[in-house]
């Protein structure tokens, strides 16, 4: 997606450690603006898939799951990392590592909220290691949902999660692909 | 406003210690539409205020904060809770209390995205015991911006921070007040 690459290329920062800083357009200060034409993507590749529910994680995901639901009509649900006092019930748990965090997450929807009726769109704003969307497909299978697609802000296509996907027939979307970076340049794959 | 209050009566539950949960459509899974509307109603509030950032906090504050900005056309910047890898730079800090989770958070924003020329609407999903709102007051005023208004989802009007803050006169609107709930009931103050 052109524009998005755009923004990457003149705001993103790379830093050292294999780091991409998009924080003053997309997971810190966000610009709702391309929000909604990355929505717009979103939809247009995902329309016929029967969509009736958008799964992403807490908290850099939420902005871009959100204007995307809005192109779907359908609700976000955001798991959580942490069991919070206005959580009760049953749960559905999967265990992920945060490269950005440097630790362990376990990822938490309420049962309720996830079931084997749901068509998922898991949105994220990040795909690296895979380590999140991974855990994201484990908590809808685990409830019996069916993952319809994966749509995803920025891959990290060095990183190598995403071709395996590819490979294995998940219809997965990123609307940047990098393949690679350092200080001073960022590699883009032709799409 | 009718339709938050209704989506309250309707599916909210309140938990033992006075917790009211409203995950099924705000602040786990979220009803991309009734926010629309929300974010409609906070417009016609603010919408001569000069606002040019909306400032929130994760996580459940960026959904509200996502929709909100379209109307205003300006960015989102939200708070975080910890440092992150993907942080870099000089920091804006606030401490604050989460009564949700128990714990003292340092509420952190970059420097380079929160200064004197911001015009900043606070946005946020509770209004309880005031603790997250102050800090975000705190970080706009450390940053020399100023904060036109305040627009919150759900005040919790007993327990008086909001009430506290009309009296200073500072520009918060509420879009539904609680007054008293406890498990069969939920009372809200006409508005």
């Amino acid at each position: 997606m052109e524009l998005l690459e755009k923004a990457i290329a003149e705001k993103g920062q790379v830093l050292p450690g294999g780091i991409l800083k998009v924080g003053s357009f997309l997971n810190n200060m966000i610009d709702v603006g391309l929000l909604s034409e990355m929505g717009k993507e979103i939809y247009a590749r995902f329309k016929d898939c029967g969509v009736n529910k958008i799964l992403t994680v807490e908290a850099s995901g939420i902005g871009i799951a959100c204007v995307t639901a809005q192109f779907f009509s359908c609700p976000v649900l955001f798991a959580k990392k942490s069991k919070t006092a206005n959580l009760s019930g049953e749960f559905i748990t999967a265990e992920c590592y945060s490269y950005t965090h440097k630790k362990q997450n376990t990822l938490i929807v309420p049962k309720e909220f996830l079931t084997e009726k749901d068509k998922v769109l898991i949105v994220d704003d990040f795909l690296a290691h895979g380590e999140a969307t991974k855990a994201c497909m484990e908590l809808a299978n685990k409830a019996g949902a069916q993952t319809v697609g994966i749509a995803i802000a920025i891959e990290k296509g060095f990183q190598g999660a995403g071709d395996e996907w590819r490979k294995q027939g998940i219809n997965l979307l990123s609307l940047a692909i990098i393949d690679s970076m350092d200080e001073n340049s960022i590699v883009f794959r032709k799409q």
